[in-house]
């Protein structure tokens, strides 16, 4: 299996994010891709290639045009407008009643405009790492596109909270959906999104529930009580054309892995059963035990597990790295579930 | 002309908010309160007096009942989930795409769905400081009800930006419309409400924009360069059978008296044209040339001017204090206005 990866999404380097009340000490940091790069390396899992350069296309494919142009310009904007601070926080935000229709033409308008949360501070890296992020996605479907069984994006910054026209959640790119969209431009006619981070993956779900060339599958903590609060209840099913093609399965906090298994399982029968012709998997490992921001009970002896139920789907399979927090334990975390799955090729 | 207000309304005391990107110290604090109390008295306009308490009801005749149980209960809950921080920040918001139509059970979440800013900590005593705010408007409504041809209600915290169901902009019950809405409980059938802070008021337009008994007017900046950036615009003249009852009247940054009072007198020509019975005044400060947040013109020498225009309306007048940060000058900036009205008399 060969991985993806770049120094260059070791750029976005925020200090602190807002969260619990309170501004506090950033755990969205680069430590986190480098641990499992490290790890992915001591694995001798195969070689670790840089990403190419897909340019915009792709992006835009899924994101507005307007979106990707904040994000690219926002920095030089932010000093051009005087500001002196390392990271930007949106501040206000268009909720019911207020108007998303047009875009204001001011830097800190811009800011809520294009986000939903206040976790996630913009700085001087943050477009080239993401950027970065989702041409390692890229590159990862694209090997699996070429006749790989599976490819391991080591994508950082994460990107499945983002959506169309909004950064949240630590995301700005949605490197899964951006991978998904593509095998479906290259001829994929159906596709399963599969996240089973921690939390639930809004930005992917809102890209694609309108449609039904992607199922959409997310394993999650329920909103009612975890981050992001405002999607993810296992009454969504789908919009539109998309109904029927969204599929959540919210679980309570404490969830040990016999429950979270069966919720997998439930999911993977209904990848089975949409007939998808590849799969993209939103590798969130914060449902570890002792993630610091989570409240799942998974073990490190769980994952491999995992990563072998995966396998027996048989499909061309892009794992896409989303979050995971505890960083000392998040190396060998990752390499245990991708392991597992490459013991069942 | 009698004034209200209660000390009881200096106890949300905030230290910080996120404004322009950054946390920075508050600019909404108790002093803006007091100085204005002591020109007040200073001025000899007459009586002082302690609001009466309203009780609950004419708030959810504005607000919904959930969201003001949700500010009444707030800081005992946050609490009750162990959380020591002295004041507390939202951090994610429920935009487009995002559902509104279920209220987490999460605090965090809590925070989020009933906000619409990370600008406004939720402090111990908030509640406290908002119901009284609340109280004193409509002890100020009740006296112009009664027969004064004006008083005056030093609310605070204000008011203006807060919605249906959400607080932000440092407000978190809307003063100005919870008296708007008594006085046609109490038997008036059309009310003006005139807003006149340098930020648009977007909560008291959400309340009113459906409905054709009351008729919203706001001068203010421009929104596509200054907050609250996702309401304000003069293309919104109402909705529904509120058709023709909003009107905006946004200005660029650097206006002087000239231009604004030009917008106040279309205002006022409006409001003679709709057949107001009573007017409610949304008196913020903060279009004074050297408020520290804002990027009007207008000179203490001004002031006294707007008043007397606003007393020519001859309509019994309803003062509800809104913004205006430039503390050392926000007294006598208020008692020159209101020294100008009762000049009119």
């Amino acid at each position: 299996m060969k991985t993806v990866f770049s120094s260059l999404q070791l750029n976005h380097r925020p200090t602190k994010e807002m969260a619990d009340g309170q501004l506090v000490d950033a755990v969205e940091i680069p430590r986190r891709a480098e641990i499992v790069h490290e790890h992915v390396k001591l694995a001798g899992f195969g070689e670790i290639l840089e990403p190419k350069d897909f340019g915009r296309a792709p992006l835009t494919r899924v994101h507005t045009e307007d979106y990707v142009s904040f994000l690219e310009t926002f920095w030089a904007d932010w000093l051009a407008e005087g500001r002196d601070g390392k990271e930007a926080f949106p501040f206000v935000w268009p909720v019911r009643g207020l108007r998303d229709d047009r875009v204001p033409e001011h830097i800190d308008g811009k800011l809520g405009r294009f986000s939903f949360d206040a976790g996630s501070p913009l700085t001087v890296g943050t477009w080239e790492a993401a950027a970065a992020s989702a041409n390692t996605a890229l590159t990862a479907a694209e090997l699996v596109k070429s006749g790989d069984r599976v490819a391991f994006g080591l994508c950082r910054p994460p990107g499945h909270h983002a959506g169309p026209d909004y950064y949240g959640g630590y995301c700005f790119l949605n490197n899964a959906s951006v991978a998904t969209q593509w095998l479906l431009d290259q001829g994929a006619s159906k596709v399963a999104l599969l996240d089973i981070d921690y939390h639930h993956g809004n930005g992917s779900q809102t890209i694609f529930e309108h449609r039904s060339d992607v199922l959409f599958l997310s394993v999650h903590a329920d909103p009612a009580h975890e981050y992001p609060y405002f999607l993810g209840y296992a009454d969504e099913t789908g919009k539109g054309e998309g109904e029927g093609y969204t599929a959540n399965y919210p679980l309570p906090f404490g969830t040990p892995i016999t429950p979270w298994m069966d919720a997998l399982e439930h999911a993977c029968k209904r990848i089975k059963a949409y007939g998808a012709e590849a799969l993209v998997i939103s590798l969130g490992m914060d449902t570890f035990e002792r993630d610091p921001i989570s409240k799942f009970k998974l073990k490190t002896d769980d994952f491999p597990g995992v990563g072998e139920r995966l396998a027996q789907l048989n499909l061309p399979t892009t794992f896409i790295m989303e979050g995971g927090y505890a960083v000392d334990d998040l190396g060998r975390n990752t390499t245990a579930l991708l392991g597992g799955f490459l013991s069942r090729l």
